[in-house]
């Protein structure tokens, strides 16, 4: 076992789009559990775009990451030292936290993980926290009936895959937006939306257009900037606005307006956000819904792997600007059960 | 009887705030009744703001108004004629339409009206269509809480005035802005609302502030413009926006942006709107709860009547600009069950 931890700290607040300076990587004496906790190594960590808000300095749901802190992030990982009763030395779990190698974390806040009943990454997206976002949303706000038309952005994400096909198996029409052809096709071939459009190169107007010309019932909102102005006039009647996050905006300084909200009116739209914290006892529900559909290749995910935590700053900032493809993951270590 | 009708014609659609050259007045012979109909005489016309919205061209959720029709609208009179078993000659209805003295009507659009249950204008208001308009909005998106904070623009008008008054019925903290210090003396005092808030004097942000210290959970929008502005930032963690009208902005040309919907996400704000014609099924429940709610003095209302149909477009255009107080009507005739 390392004798040492290594931390990614907040340097200092990004303004505008994040640089690699606002990130400072830092070893540090190796934690030690109290009564009750457990001593986590980290295999994996979840880079996902709701740390943007936690690294700004604006009031949000939670709170900012102080500066000269570790920044927040979700792991999945391997017990190397336990002071809580039922939880093994050589367990793995999903719980430990922070862009760092290793973390303490109290019992009552692991989930054991079986790698037997999917790869351990996945308790970090398709089966976890994004997964679970797209549940909730999906069936909380969106709930898209049979034969109605769903949009969803950021379709090849980790958030929107899931929404997408999940709106799919409700009987929907599904059209992801996404950026680029490599995108886009796999959210046609692999993920089996009924169309595509990538954000990049089409006329986006004209392209929803043509893929609904009887307007949108359910948009799944990621991306919020160019995405949402061509969706939203095109919402039909009860139309409902999945609000998840807006990407693309993140960066911004100053918030750009928004849609005149008398549409809302006119159309009886509602327009809804969530926050999947909120909803973390649907976990369990969801999981034994999903878990089986994973195994089965029902539920398709695809995962981007950037090996070594000092690459976290990096692949954070490309995250931002749809770099990724597919669930973004930090591999912090080798992962004993890959292959299993 | 008199021999003939008399109509409101749309001229020409208005471009921008509505003026008296938009409208003509034409007399007409009188309509006769088929089979299963009767002849209406009308004595009070129901003025609303969603009336802008018919005679504009721009899409909307019902037909417009052609050029050279009568300009709709609800009319409470008089059966002068019947051709439909069932409804005699003298008795009082509501269901009569259009700016116009005479109407003609199936028997299945007909509501009887007992002058003993309630004032007949009360069926155009607070017990009519904007009535109903406030329990909707408020029993389906709205539902504030014991304790609660709750503001409701245009809160002296038809439906303001019932949307405060049951806010407070279920023990909310309920605070009205409203233009003009009689009109906010008349919230305060008769309405009961906890405060009223002059959006023409006071710095609306700041009154808002001192109003809420702690924000605002359920804003009842009627008007849009300044008031939205000055309320969005100041919604809580699951606030509800009940999206009823933007009336300071109907006779602008361009739609203004709105606000960025980020904070929807962040706040897991619900922004919806409705449209009272979706809910006439829920009419007879409402009158059943409000009815006995107006005869004891217990939901109160003020009516802004206009004598003549000649009159009606000049206090229409002035709806448009906040200077009624109150339901505004045009008595198109002497109301025979007045001072029952």
């Amino acid at each position: 076992m390392d004798e040492r931890n290594r931390q990614v700290l907040l340097k200092r607040r990004p303004s505008g789009a994040p640089t690699i300076e606002d990130f400072e990587i830092a070893d540090a004496p190796l934690p030690k559990p109290d009564d009750g906790q457990v001593l986590v190594r980290g295999i994996y960590l979840s880079l996902d775009p709701y740390m943007r808000g936690r690294i700004s300095g604006a009031p949000s749901y939670a709170k900012p990451v102080d500066i000269g802190a570790v920044i927040e992030g979700r792991v999945v990982g391997q017990i190397v030292h336990s002071r809580a009763p039922g939880l093994g030395e050589g367990e793995y779990v999903y719980g430990g936290h922070g862009w760092q190698l290793y973390s303490v974390v109290p019992a009552a806040d692991l989930l054991k993980l079986d790698p037997g009943e999917a790869p351990l990454s996945t308790a970090l997206g398709v089966l976890g926290m994004p997964g679970l976002t797209a549940y909730v949303g999906l069936t909380e706000i969106g709930r898209p009936q049979r034969g109605e038309t769903v949009v969803v952005s950021a379709a090849s994400g980790a958030v929107g895959a899931v929404a997408g096909q999940l709106a799919k198996r409700e009987g929907a029409r599904v059209v992801g937006i996404a950026g680029g052809p490599d995108k886009c096709r796999y959210v046609e071939t692999e993920l089996r939306f009924d169309a595509c459009i990538d954000h990049r190169s089409a006329d986006l107007a004209n392209a929803l257009d043509q893929a609904f010309p009887n307007g949108i019932d359910v948009y799944w909102e990621n991306v919020g900037g160019a995405v949402q102005q061509a969706v939203f006039p095109r919402l039909n009647d009860f139309g409902r606005m999945v609000m998840c996050g807006m990407v693309s905006e993140y960066n911004e300084i100053e918030p750009r307006p928004g849609p005149n909200l008398m549409a809302a009116v006119r159309k009886r739209l509602k327009i809804q956000g969530f926050i999947v914290s909120d909803q973390w006892q649907r976990f369990g529900e969801f999981r034994a819904m999903a878990a089986p559909l994973v195994r089965k290749g029902e539920l398709k995910y695809r995962e981007d792997i950037v090996e070594g935590l000092d690459h976290a700053a990096e692949a954070f900032i490309g995250l931002l600007q749809g770099r990724n493809f597919g669930k973004l993951l930090i591999k912090l270590a080798e992962d004993p059960t890959a292959g299993i």
